[in-house]
């Protein structure tokens, strides 16, 4: 019976939106990749082994390591902050802390978790574009041997940063170097590394393990997943227990196996290229829009998925009415519009075009 | 293109496991339903407001208050830990404790997280079956003025327990009764609470908020879901702050729609009870079986979809090389097999005659 | 001016309470040793460095060896709870719990602090007499490879026991072969450790780092001083960053000098044990005087400086209008009553003068 | 016997140090004044109810309203960090946030213990001087109902501040009106108050409750006391179960009569004022003379205790040889000076009499 209803669709939920419908707001507003949906459906059925000890988990450290390299481990989690907080918690004492930019997600978006769920103190520095240099990191990295400071014992830099800029492989070196001089520990915070390794046109290696990032946070669902991404740890020697910290964090999912295929779907071949790349692409094509039709002012390299800009209040709010999207920073008119893999050339030129009008009013 | 892809099932990840093979390990070991993985395609597509502000999220109340009435309020997270821990720091303040049974899922199966994550004093009582009473309570609830003691706040109970026995509703009734008289609040793990409805042969509401209940982590992964569950606030007076405290208890779905459609699927008809009842029966069948067969003690009530078992350890190492399931207590003997909503009557029967050989041994 | 001050004794603080009542109900209602308070006075003046690197806290490095052999390493803190909590934190991982008797202070008296400061999971096992076996131990030191569970680290013991008994030596060293075999390591709560020794006659080392303890939590308050006790690591490989945690555990006195010139008073010479030994002989003239009285039921072994006591409720009652001391366990009628090192042979006598009367009633 | 060694001050503790010797590294260098450690004497002896239910500390809740007005109330605690940690909690929920300047002692000098013990999220601010404004505190006040922000909910200030600066009343009332309209509440972190309210000659409600100050940390450490401090609680309204978060932040004295004595002897007439007078002068008097000699640079006005000056790195190294005291930057040269309750003119004028030969050479 159950049979009947995979391959008849049949189900009591009923759908409730216009799947044409799509806006510039975020990235995880798209759904999931139909071939990612497709990978749930095969792994369904039949009983496999819960958190973690299935096949498709077990299948998911050759992929990875495929990308990252010989000692690359993956531990599967829920979502980002969950994967940024095990990581972080994995590689630090509790005495730690962690250096960051003022602009990491880390710090500003994720409701003080790393503070409350893992006793992390974060360390941030403000930089003008989202991206830490040796210098940046020198304004904290100081004060090991004082007990009255946090220990400074990780770097954690985003890629591509927050500020939808990208660093350059020798810039991450430059900070791994930097770091392990000092006994620190590099994290890459990689919610949008496909994004990323699009921009600079490079495998994901290139600026992670090739250059000395000791643990990463994969970012799965931004790039086409239901749910999901992944803690790699790149270098085995800068963890400890991630299995203990992934389930006292509350990240360990008990059907492992459909987080694991996911990521297979996106990395076994290239669709995490073929998304990273379309949404670069979007962003590229808005922002070559924008600038076309004058009177609004871009603020960073456009390099992956997000366009900063800022426009007059008023346009802002109008066009809000036509295409969802959000303000970065109300107070001084700056926007954010973000692409997907599911943005399409039609959604770009139409949101160009909209924005056009109204500047005109 | 993508559109081909889903229609054609397309995906770069390959099966690698046989969905014919089940085994009474755990209920966690099933996949998901056909009819929950078709309401994931059904809610994919276009664009909706991430983090729970999108129509299946919006649904999922209605849903909810049909079930739990009309002060029931949603908040779908990752998983049951989440959900637990989420829920109880919402019903307590930092100075709070939570009285629970010794064999509660809370205190033996989360690695620390209510303490590490909620910085949560769990008062444990021991009892003979799972289930606390007033008088079990009492061993614990006391101290209120007393600073030197963790103050006890709410009552955690599980239902179905994780010894698989049930409360009634009256048993549920007297235990809030008693909580409330001492100003404390009740939550209710209900991690398997589709099984106890069935079980019971009562709507869910008539053990949570008819008698009492304040707070229920309801649970939906092992009812069928691909992932999640979700707090449902029964009595909005006994909580604070649920949404942030999701988020920095890190268990914030960016794309909720996927997890709330899936609850949809499971409780907008009876799929929920469909399955409860079906793995509760497979339960019965199983120990109906084994005492046929002799020569295995069963320990407590077969009230839902576990049996819990003593008999020769050599024989249950034998039998476990042929099913997969787990020691309850191995120094004593004791295992537990569960029966999920995938199980089917041969699957019961042949683990039945398999047990048969190995006793004959 | 100041000097002058110094010689006449003059303050603006007024003598508030008539330091001649003395009552039974805990030994922190005693004040301080006057010898202990001219310690102060010795170390006043001047300016020493802060924190610790003064050269009271280096001689007390000398003091502590002389006790505890020479890899002593004493860590002063403000007070019990800190004592513990440090102490536990740098024997744990963030992953890790700690088996105690279900009535340790840790457990029952320190409002959560190990949870919510340490994020420490406790697993208490249930005693007779407040004393931890292995056999007891075992109930809980299970599951060290299985992440559901919190990894058990640590085995704390309470020395003498909250209940006033005392361990063996003997009784620790297998208490310690049997935590160190399974990787385990064992702190032992001293907060009473003088009246341990008196009781036995035998050294502190004697059930301490002879046998096996690894970290003890030394304690000063009930044994005559204004505040303090100290963290003792007696093995050094069992603790990590212990300035640091004593720091973020927020137990680093600035002026160290004072709590380590206090603990030199106690234990340069034998003031400790003066003081212990005095306060258990009260104790035991205090049970004999009791038994000799008739009608009142003494429950454990009076082995250190408490009496615990089974008598009428109304007796009690009436007996806490003259003296003060606290109920045990009201519903069963048991209180405690504690000698202190200041506690007088006539206070003793009284009182068990005012006790017969009350029973007489 | 006691009593003979109370009169004679004979203890097995030996005076250790030059009770004449003083330097410039730090207020906590200093011991206790004598006037203090008259007041310990006089609450010695007999028995007192523990943790706080004793006649000093009944008294002290009068001494507190006598300065801080009619709803003040006194939780003395052991030190600074316990005292911040201890009423930040009790003014924020788990959810909560605490704005405060980049260089507060909460941020850069507690290892984290906001972060760790209370789960605290501190959102930092760069100032020129250590005050913050209602501008600055616009930069993080903002994004209350945003799950994905911890909330702001706490304005904390230090007065003076950690760089020897003084905010006036009515900047203090500034700050309070504009977080108070936002809903937030304010901390005053008063480990030098008794200095401020010399420098501005005001008594201390002017610039607290008088001005909207909820709760404060009152410092008696630095002022001239063995040990201790006391959260301040000015509007009752801004807590919530101080005393179980003083116990459970081990921060509760068993003995509290000790540190409550004390701080009557500074508070009861005016020996905080004396002392706060005398150590503010030093430090003007060290600032006079340092202009004298020339060539170093005084960094911010100096107007409590702290002279805070930058001059060429071998010479602070050659002085330190002499005096003790910190670098407080070493890269950019700058130094830190402080002045205690018990440095001398002649100290003062020696040590600027050293700076000149230094100097000079």
């Amino acid at each position: 019976m159950a049979d009947r209803a995979a391959v008849s669709g049949r189900t009591d939920a009923r759908r409730r939106h216009d799947p044409e419908v799509r806006g510039f707001a975020s990235d995880n507003y798209a759904g999931a990749h139909p071939e990612v949906l497709a990978a749930l459906a095969l792994a369904n059925g039949g009983h496999q082994v819960a958190y973690g000890e299935d096949v498709y988990t077990e299948n998911l450290q050759r992929v990875m390591r495929s990308h990252f390299g010989p000692y690359a481990q993956a531990f599967p989690v829920f979502n980002g902050t969950g994967a940024n907080v095990t990581a972080l918690q994995a590689m630090t004492d509790r005495w730690g802390a962690v250096i960051c930019a003022a602009s990491a997600h880390i710090h500003v978006d994720e409701c003080g978790a790393p503070e409350r769920v893992g006793g992390l103190k974060l360390l941030t520095v403000p930089t003008p574009d989202g991206k830490l240099t040796p210098d940046l990191i020198d304004r904290e990295a100081h004060g090991w041997d004082d007990e009255h400071r946090a220990m400074p014992q990780v770097v954690s830099i985003t890629q591509n940063t927050e500020l939808g800029t990208v660093y350059t492989p020798d810039e991450i070196r430059a900070i791994c170097d930097h770091a392990h001089a000092r006994n620190m520990l590099v994290h890459l915070d990689g919610a949008r590394i496909a994004n990323a390794a699009a921009s600079l046109d490079v495998p994901m290696r290139a600026f992670t393990n090739a250059v000395g990032v000791d643990v990463l946070s994969y970012g799965g669902t931004k790039n086409g997943m239901v749910f999901g991404e992944s803690v790699v740890v790149l270098n085995p020697d800068a963890v400890r227990a991630m299995k203990h910290l992934r389930k006292m964090s509350m990240q360990l999912a008990s059907k492992m196996r459909f987080i694991s295929v996911q990521l297979e779907a996106l990395l076994a071949k290239d669709l995490w290229l073929r998304n990273a790349r379309h949404s670069n692409a979007m962003a590229r094509r808005l922002a070559d829009g924008v600038r076309a039709v004058g009177g609004v002012e871009i603020l960073y390299p456009v390099q992956a998925n997000a366009v900063f800009a800022r426009l007059p209040h008023d346009v802002s709010v109008r066009l809000q009415e036509r295409y969802r999207f959000y303000f970065w920073d109300e107070a001084t008119g700056v926007v954010r519009w973000m692409c997907s893999f599911d943005t399409r050339e039609e959604d770009v030129d139409g949101f160009v075009q909209a924005l056009k009008e109204e500047l005109a009013r």
